[in-house]
């Protein structure tokens, strides 16, 4: 490694500002209350309760919390989840990571709970971090018409509608928002839909969003199908799978619809196998198939020509499946290195792949996922290191290979892609206000 | 990285001569005769139509084909794609690659014009890129019986005979072609098939090849079956899925049995899914699906163990699975890296497992895949390029390891290598002339 | 690469002593009598067999396994598998790899044929590799009560209770080995059952394992189905595929159940295809497909809390969804880089992930696979340097992200954290004695 290189490149990368795409942050309390909320982080839970050899359930108070991962953190060291714990600690608590480790277990809560509670805590955490724009995952019935912060960016969260609408209850929840009758016929259940969606466009909402599970194959023409399925799901019968699939379908393209109405993009986040998982923690319980493949969306893609679909894989092996697609396709747009698939070693493949087959303006760098405005500080340092390793290496490559191999890159052009696909794509795509 | 290590192997394989073992250039005209020609490669159109968020149809003129890319080029700055046209530019039209964004469009196209039309330009392309063979794309019904240039050796593709023989109207082709009576039943085909093999094995032919969709299965024992197809293919009946198999299965023995009677490999492509993105431009609506497996061939690679198989897959999931296949197999022989998984990041991977688990004469190194004879030289510079940072890193792991744990390797030994998997294996596995 | 950071770490790694957790090392005779047993090892027998471009029958005298490998092994230089035994050369043989190409092949084996029969080989041979733990495969009907050495762990392989019930006759054997009537009926069948647990219990066993078919579900339930099938086994009659599937599901939960009584782990070795290539060498028959998923095995891992299951992947694409099954599981152990994934850039990609996203006491390092243990040593040799490299990588990065990015790594905690992996977990996850 050109380390001298990797650190010039990573020292500009950490000095341009941040827009996180795609968070779970809360929109009336974007920072944590108590320590307990970020060491409660689903990714801390669960690798507790991983380490521990026998599951034991997560408690509710978030000073249980602490005390379940506690004892596993040490075991933790060395990963990428415990750094952007570390990285929160050095950055916002001002606690050196080595502190953890050498002072005792009160001192450290007690220091990190007097940061929190400040009241300069939040507008710590947003200078310190320098983010602009942070994009939310908001329920259907979510009123936001309140939210005054403009950097907060509502995003229409969609899978309560689509595969959940049964246990989710989104019939009565629509009705109870919209005063419409969800439930009497499709034609009120989209007038309902219409009016979520004109609330969001009237929020200036950045796009809508649906998880999808492993070679989700979307059906066709699927009206009639929904019809007869409506009546159960509004009186709260769950649905078999194959209905499931039917409603979805339907959902899925009527949500499209709707983006395209509004003109705002529709980002597809495929491949997660929810709840397989019986003892693990909230948001631990599910995990991926290496074998999801993308090809039930083409009829989608194909039919929406004029709709903008962001797309997530949170495998690995859908990576170059994806690459390809973002290659050829118009309405296609790779997108950030997600949940399982976030880690250097598959950061650092996949976006050498997009960098070398993608138009720049094609792919999304990269987002947090973050539950608390803490993390996407450390979530997008992990990945600007890989960033800055991958794009020393491409500079030192074209240094060999000569104009008449590969296209020359210099520190100077190295950052401005950078910038390309960490900020302008994120205002070109998704309409980043 | 070893920059001067990986300089030093990368001008040493620039300086060895090509042979390019499987291409799309045209028998009788290998160069361009228009830049339309260059730029119209679906690498640029198709990126050209995925840039601009909605799709617009390729024109067919070569001048309207270039103001068709021409817009979207700068947002290709920085692709293995776009490098290809560039080292073009550079090694043969003698124009920088920074001309193109600092001089006017209208230059640029007559410089380049110029160059292309000028009477040297073939010899210059041949003489300035070093080549000696080039394996062509035939059509079984291509009469390559005047072809003079030794270098450009002729190969059999068969789709037109597989999966298209319904849609290629394949039958009244073989007839015209052969003046047998093909669509009467299944041994006239077969004598029909054997004339077409007499013929390439009288030009010296290099190989059959096949392109297979993922995963597929190739059916047991279909003569029966396929001789109640053969008529209705012969009147121009477009085949269900089910009937298109079992014909594919058929026709794909016949032809590796023709292979076997003429000593000719039979080269499979396998996993590209055609035709899945519908605006896209020609060349441009194919993808491939991740979980496409190699099982499906067990049968005929055990069955037909006289003939050999070069393989290729479009996808890097199945990448090692192919190694493995190489290395258990005696008539299975990996070959280069293929399409969208002709890019940095995969060849560097699969090369680096083929290297460390094959033998050094089951594989082989790399081919253009390009419509142009000009496309040779650039492709060929970008693998090199991977290929002196896997070998330098290679030299720089046996220069630690010591020679208890692995084969000491120098500049001297890697080119030796190289010199193998990119010019002997040619000659050992596709019988290179 | 930072070679001179890279070789200290391998020096220090090769200073480690070893402990193979997985091997094929026969109990009475760890070593080879013969330089036929080393050369006739299934990597070169294979190798030579797909090297010679037609199958030839594999002679079962050991001289005759020499000179069936011998004319192929130039062919393989370079190849992990060849430095295995070139490492075997120079370690034990004190024979230079130079030499087996520059002296004459009857030398060669002379020398070789000394070193093997001095009756201080076998002592030399763990001397030299530090090997303190040696984890055997032993059938059900083996009885290992004489064995005094305290290094060779037992460990039972219950393949042919499980998939080769059937075929290997496994009822027979149960009833001459236990006494009890095991095909009566279920009851007497997991009598003896029982039997053998108690007898590896005894003997202080390792774990079980067994291995399986790519994308195998496990079917619940089953008891009563199996019960029908017994006395079809016990008949000696060969299962279709549906009953053997059901017999493996129920074998695979009475098996899991006994470990849960006697505290072993259970290995889950999953992905092999077996016997698809028919010209194959003995165990050079086997493949894998790349779209193998782990989905099938959710209902074991979460019935079967309190079972320890190290697993292992044949495939690289089921590599991250190991890893992301032994991060939130708390019953999974990723382990090792088994049979086509154990080469240099497929343990370089694992071993990151691994390192970056699970607790470091979730995982377990290497293992050799070895049929005899002179292979122990070359194929850890082969881990320890791709270890050195991810882990001067490592260092490298933490020292350019600094504290607020990643957890600092040295030479001495990169070390700890191998010792952790290659050794430690070994005694908490396998119960290495």
């Amino acid at each position: 490694m050109n380390t001298p290189l990797v650190k010039t490149l990573f020292d500009e990368l950490r000095k341009m500002p941040i827009i996180d795409p795609h968070t779970h942050v809360r929109a009336h309390q974007p920072v944590a209350q108590h320590l307990g909320d970020l060491l409660g982080y689903h990714y801390y839970t669960e690798l507790s309760n991983s380490s521990r050899g026998k599951p034991v359930p997560l408690p509710d108070d978030p000073d249980a919390r602490i005390e379940y991962v506690w004892p596993h953190l040490a075991d933790l060291r060395g990963t990428v989840q415990f750094d952007w714990m570390m990285g929160i600690s050095e950055a916002f608590f001002d606690i050196p990571r080595g502190d953890w480790f050498s002072k005792p277990k009160a001192e450290i809560i007690k220091r990190a709970q007097q940061v929190i509670q400040d009241k300069s805590y939040e507008s710590k955490v947003w200078e310190r971090s320098n983010i602009t724009d942070v994009y939310l995952t908001n329920q259907f019935d979510e009123d936001l018409s309140g939210l005054k912060d403009k950097r907060l960016v509502p995003c229409l969260r969609t899978d309560d509608l689509v595969f959940n609408a049964d246990k989710a209850a989104s019939i009565s929840r629509l009705e109870k928002f919209t005063g419409l009758a969800a439930g009497k016929d499709l034609t009120t259940w989209r007038a309902a839909l219409t009016q979520i969606f004109d609330n969001f466009k009237s929020w200036k909402m950045g796009y809508a969003a649906v998880g999808l599970p492993p070679s989700f194959i979307i059906e066709q023409n699927t009206a009639e199908k929904a019809a007869a399925l409506l009546p159960k799901i509004a009186k709260g019968e769950i649905l078999d799978d194959a209905s499931r699939r039917i409603w979805a379908s339907f959902a899925i393209e009527e949500i499209t619809r709707q983006c395209e109405r509004v003109s705002a993009p529709y980002c597809l986040m495929a491949g997660a196998d929810r709840g397989v998982y019986e003892q693990g923690v909230p948001s631990g319980q599910d995990l991926f198939r290496c074998d999801a493949h993308l090809r039930g969306y083409d009829w989608l893609l194909n039919k929406y020509a004029n709709v903008r679909f962001p797309f997530m894989v949170v495998s690995d092996t859908a990576g170059l499946e994806l690459a390809a697609a973002g290659w050829i396709r118009h309405n296609v747009y790779p997108m950030s290195h997600w949940w399982y698939a976030n880690n250097p070693a598959d950061i650092r493949r996949e976006l050498r792949r997009r960098l070398d087959v993608l138009p720049r303006t094609k792919f999304i760098g990269f987002h947090s996922d973050g539950y608390s405005l803490e993390f996407t500080l450390p979530k997008f340092n992990t990945y600007r290191l890989q960033l800055a390793m991958v794009l020393a290496e491409r500079i030192e490559e074209s240094s060999i290979g000569g104009t008449v191999t590969l296209e020359p890159m210099t520190v100077e052009s190295a950052l401005e892609l950078s910038e390309r696909i960490l900020l302008k794509n994120n205002a070109t795509i998704l309409g980043c206000r």
